[in-house]
């Protein structure tokens, strides 16, 4: 088995927990947040800077790969983690979000999805199979079963069908994938109902996948909604697996994914608001191009120890974003990832001492 | 006095000589060559990674950052090198070449010149006062006087008045400039009419400033047109003090300058060129967007130690360039200065044994 993760402590007064996950030779510790590489690469950052604000394991889209510049290419140099020079572990997911939210989706039936690529129009279908070859092309360390996502607002039996459909793709994903040195997990589905999340849970937990993800959150919903189906899921997921909540990253919803017992996050979040200038602060985030930060010459954030906090003042990231300078984009998204790691390591101890609940309602009340 | 330059070795059959700087702390060897940081930052670079590339003084233009931030700003901020936090040198252009190639020049008197910025058509005037005020308030190692650029193919008459001008401005930022930790370069200009070279160079030598600039090359010119002009001037530049060949920076330009007699350099085309896919390699400059480099698992130079050569393939970097990503942008930046670099501490090896010529004609066989 490529993953072996276990629990080492649970959190006495709500669902956080602590674990470790081994991944092939990397070791890490769960909470875990996963820097988005879209394009095999965290924009902006070298993989050695990646390392240095903490990222361990970073998300990776097969969706663009597939497209640019193919996922065989990527095989040929001898995978993902070749190709881009990256010592740490990566998750791929399987295109099945990135069909629903940035192709044109052209036909769904129970062999596939037919779209077109965001890029040039181009016609291609991704059966289970294919997204499995794909991602086994790309030799990530952890790769996701391939399913169907719905937006919030779809109606019940619309709903129904893709979650049916994403069990039997969940089946036929486990038949294709044959590498042994890659966990494949499954991605519970199910839109906002309860009920057929209740089903999806159940059927995927039959499959025993090494590991399980909620899917279709974070997809445009109230956070209201979102937080319902996480209060009820995230627990039911399997105790003993590594719970993922995909495409979650502020830190007000990885706060309230921990205490709802999740172990891993992805987001784009930290990075794309970063490039607009967008920083993390222990007060809450603040928009650096803002003139107010003209001529303050203090540090963004006292309590950070990263190397932009360290080595420039605010004015002079407001200089490089007001003069849309590479090196402001650079800084930004190094500043964000790092804070995330440092809050997810903060909380994994608070978790370790039992005292997370505390230190979640801290943490918010001076962020908010 | 601020800088202190003692020649240490000359080249047996070329002008060309080896020297040692001092720069307030900071000590280099020269020839040098110098980064661009148009606006207080190397573009896609942080300070640490000008000096992995074996930067040591890096070129700040005073008319871009008068503009914005404001150069009270960067006073009040405690100087360029805290605002940028870059522990090297740092030499500082007056704006008069800016105002030349980039402003709308306005109108040209005794008195100064008045532009329309690039950025929003606002008027400024720039007198010798002004140009010494904006360098002491930006508070780089080395200033340059304020002089006035024409073009290639200007008559005779403009030349010359042009010069006529330079000169009594020369004097004028000798009288206004007080700083005593900065050392202010006169520029020698003349356009391409070697009588008014030779006129401006004694005129200037005659003010005894700490270092010459040839200004007004590499202004378009056919590269005969600067040749016969450095070839003649360089070597007449005055012995005791360092040499600066402003704008130029190809490898060609600057064995040529080197063996002139030149000691320092600078130019925006390694970084500018590399933003484009552009990479030096000793065969020459290749274009990493090419489809030829698709599939090319081979590193970008092999005789190359930089991260970049180490680290990543020409494939990667294709893809990085083919997708537009920061990454690639900031690691073609990162090569193309540590390949100037290597190419300047050869250079200066081959000086100190004698060796230049040879040296030369061997990078250039393989170049070309």
């Amino acid at each position: 088995m490529t993953i072996k993760f276990n629990v080492i402590a649970e959190d006495n007064s709500t669902c956080a927990r602590l674990g470790k996950l081994r991944i092939g030779r990397n070791e890490l510790e769960t909470p875990v947040f996963m820097p988005v590489g879209t394009q095999a690469t965290v924009k902006g950052l070298t993989p050695e800077e990646v390392l240095e604000t903490g990222g361990r394991i970073i998300l990776v889209n097969a969706y663009h790969l597939y497209l640019r510049p193919g996922s065989e290419l990527i095989r040929e140099a001898g995978g993902l983690h070749r190709f881009m020079n990256w010592p740490g572990s990566i998750l791929t997911d399987s295109g099945g979000f990135q069909v629903f939210s940035l192709a044109q989706l052209n036909k769904v039936n129970d062999s596939g999805l037919v779209f077109q690529s965001h890029i040039d129009g181009s016609y291609h279908e991704f059966t289970p199979e294919k997204a499995i070859q794909v991602q086994m092309d790309l030799g990530a360390d952890i790769i996701m079963a391939f399913d169907q996502c719905t937006g919030f607002g779809v109606n019940y039996e619309e709903a129904r069908e893709a979650l049916r459909r994403t069990t039997r793709w969940a089946e036929r994903c486990l038949q294709a994938h044959t590498r042994e040195d890659q966990a494949l997990f499954g991605i519970v589905q199910g839109n906002f109902y309860p009920d057929l999340r209740e089903r999806s849970l159940k059927e995927l937990v039959d499959m025993d996948f090494p590991g399980y993800a909620l899917g279709g959150l974070s997809v445009g919903e109230p956070r209201e909604e979102m937080q319902k189906i996480l209060s009820v899921f995230g627990p039911k997921l399997p105790v003993d697996k590594p719970r993922y909540l995909m495409g979650v990253g502020t830190p007000e919803d990885l706060l309230e994914g921990m205490s709802r017992g999740i172990d891993m996050f992805d987001c784009v979040f930290p990075t794309r608001t970063g490039r607009t200038g967008s920083l993390f602060t222990r007060q809450g985030r603040i928009n650096i191009r803002n003139s107010r930060f003209k001529n303050d010459f203090s540090s963004l954030e006292e309590k950070c120890n990263c190397g932009v906090c360290t080595g420039y003042t605010k004015a002079y990231l407001h200089h490089l974003f007001r003069q849309k300078e590479i090196l402001g984009m650079r800084l930004a998204t190094y500043h964000n990832l790092f804070f995330l790691s440092q809050l997810m390591a903060e909380a994994r101890q608070a978790i370790g001492r039992w005292d997370f609940a505390k230190y979640k309602n801290e943490f918010l009340a001076e962020y908010q």
